[in-house]
């Protein structure tokens, strides 16, 4: 039987060539680093730059885990596989973090920090969240461990992604609209424009004044860090428990890169160390609206808009890209963690982009065949899988992560519904191929 | 390790009377028995009319169950014994079925029941459903077996309940709004009142015309029949494996009954037949709404509105009682299952019934206690185990189900929310007892 793993992996040990270190402005006298240093729980940062293989998961936050239902199933997808007309030629599964009671990956790193929080002497933890999933993850960590959470929500998702607002505040954050009145940033946004819908920029400028005023919060993060993306690696850690065959494919999709990171991560640590994988190709499948793997450059640049926080080298499409609205808002960002830009730019990880309608098809085909309606981000892995297994040699093995469910979703799904109302159920696209 | 089990548990083997059958209206020619023969899956009928203890689970709906997540998790809920004070002095217990892809235990029974019409050579499923669990546990089960699912969804639930509706269209399911064009029944409802808002009886009668239209048709039934109660024993089949310890509550909401039953009845036959148990206190939660077990009276009556349905002997506020409209529309119930009615008469199990606003205040307690949000029906369970681990002898143990998560029941929430914005959290009522 799987258990949950007793490590996360840390592939900067197994890298071919050193991490590009996150560094400060060249021009500018205040430091980045020395602030992340100064908001997040002090164990992060301890991870953030250990170079250890193996990071010891803390008895806590591995009955944390348990408790939320992990070890998550790996599934064969024999409708799909039937679906899309490979049953037979191809083996597809699926790893589902959509049973976790957030509905995503996300509360497998926002356990950690927020018991690393905990460890610091902390009362309450400090965030922003955009659509919402972080902002979850982050409120459903504390209240089981006891902290406060405050969360800043871009004001324009406050106010249309109702349901995991009002799921945070049930379970006890406080969440603010971003701007909010609470922090000189947020009044400042304010009085230049009333109305100003938000940014992520912004709400992170916001979490983090608002944890500097109190040496008792601390500021949690939700993706791109390299000890965030570690924590991920449970994911990838019990894929090899479960994985019954060594796969040709494995495809997750990429927003700050921890998804894509923690589900592939401990595979291509075998592959790197020489072990195991040397067949498995990695596919990174992004959004058309922010596709930086395919089409962002190489470089250092801001992790944020607002250079709150270090420059990192990564691909990126400029930190101050606004890519086109997407349901999919978890693949907006511009860049991608340090580690996986590095693993790309070495020709280890492949990337291909989707664009909403493509995707949405994929989604359709998925729910009807597997009885599980997908995350908008992740129909980019179905998308990518589907592609694949479609043109892959006969016997080949499909591995993706389904990283999360879309029940929480429906306004993505209602787009597809007004097409399939009262018994008038269009054809598939691909259905005649 | 817990596994599925392989049998689901009839209680009517161990009854120390027997169980009233059902009946046809006296003064009526139209057997309303043989329509439900004709109707229902022909397993289902004989599971209906089995005397036998143990049912076997079919192989593919096992495989199924473990599928959608099952064994679902038994946990200890310290959080919420540190909340309400009874820490060290009670210990508190709860099956999680929220774990469920539909988010609650309606797809232990939709799942063998659609199996059973895939056994007839049945190509569509049809059903009825008000807020939607039921509705979306069938389409998730046509989904998972790859039979058509054809739901009448009360109109007025249709437009107001939309995340379930559009992830039922999403799983593939035909939603129709009730009263609908499709069958007589919906067309008379609407000649006679366009906007007619619908109801369940209604609802019924549509469903039931529809599947009448076409042989490869079969009705599939949500609760109160004691072959679908049966179906949910898979819940309390896992709890013996799961208990350390035997309760000294046990306690559950009661819609229609089948989600009491299916986590009490293999515990309560095991006090019937001698073998334990027998010190445990069996509590059914309902709502102030539709206290049928607390204030009904114990006599035949209809199943539904309609008299579409036959007569049942049962707890009943009357076929025609209108309940005040709740959240928690799957307890709005006139009546309850038979054998469930009739171990209330016999003293085996008792009542009680909870209003709106004091279930909702134990929700937000145990939402930030244990970071689960419940759905609107299952507070009504929390509310009963807050309440007796507060007067309960010291070292009592108090095990609950919670039969589903709250995440689409948003809008459930928002009422509370609207009184928790911005960090001005009001105290709980009961912090200062």
């Amino acid at each position: 039987m799987v258990d949950v793993p007793r490590y996360w992996y840390n592939i900067v040990a197994d890298l071919p060539v050193p991490l590009p270190p996150l560094l400060d402005p060249l021009e500018d006298e205040d430091s980045r680093i020395a602030l992340l240093v100064k908001i997040l729980p002090s164990r992060l940062i301890d991870e953030e730059y250990t170079l250890s293989r193996l990071i010891p998961i803390p008895e806590r936050v591995r009955e944390a885990y348990r408790k939320a239902g992990r070890p998550t199933p790996l599934i064969r997808a024999e409708g799909l596989e039937k679906a899309i007309g490979v049953h037979g030629r191809a083996r597809i599964y699926y790893k589902y973090e959509g049973v976790l009671p957030t509905g995503s990956h996300k509360l497998n790193t926002a356990v950690p920090q927020v018991y690393y929080a905990l460890l610091d002497g902390a009362e309450e933890v400090a965030t922003e969240t955009g659509a919402g999933q972080w902002g979850l993850a982050v409120s459903m960590a504390a209240a089981m461990l006891g902290l406060k959470a405050t969360v800043f929500m871009t004001r324009s998702s406050y106010e249309k992604k109702k349901p995991r607002r009002i799921a945070m505040q049930a379970l006890g954050a406080t969440v603010h609209p971003s701007p909010s009145t609470v922090t000189e940033a947020g009044r400042r946004a304010l009085r230049e424009r009333p109305d100003h819908p938000g940014s992520l920029g912004l709400a992170i400028t916001e979490a983090i004044e608002y944890v500097l005023e109190n040496p008792r919060r601390r500021y949690v993060a939700g993706s791109v860090l390299e000890s965030v993306v570690t924590h991920q690696t449970v994911i990838g850690q019990e894929l090899l428990q479960q994985l019954p065959e060594e796969p040709d494919y494995m495809i997750a999709c990429v927003g700050g890169g921890s998804n894509m990171a923690g589900f592939t991560y401990p595979a291509l640590g075998m592959r790197l160390r020489g072990e195991g994988f040397d067949k498995t190709q990695f596919i990174a499948a992004e959004s058309t609206a922010a596709p930086r793997l395919s089409k962002g450059t190489y470089r250092y640049d801001g992790l944020d808009t607002g250079l709150v926080l270090p420059l990192a080298r990564m691909y990126s499409l400029g930190k101050d890209y606004v890519p086109p609205p997407i349901h999919a808002a978890g693949l907006r960002y511009h860049g991608a963690a340090p580690s996986l830009s590095l693993l790309r730019k070495l020709g280890l990880v492949e990337a291909a982009a989707y664009s909403q309608e493509e995707v949405f098809e994929a989604a359709r085909i998925f729910a009807r065949a597997e009885a599980i309606l997908p995350a908008p981000e992740s129909t980019h892995a179905i998308k990518a899988a589907i592609d694949v297994a479609r043109r892959a040699e006969p016997g080949s093995v499909i591995v993706f992560n389904l990283s999360g469910h879309g029940l929480m979703d429906i306004d993505a799904y209602e787009k597809i519904s007004s097409r399939i109302v009262d018994g008038q159920v269009p054809e598939p696209a691909n259905a005649r191929r």
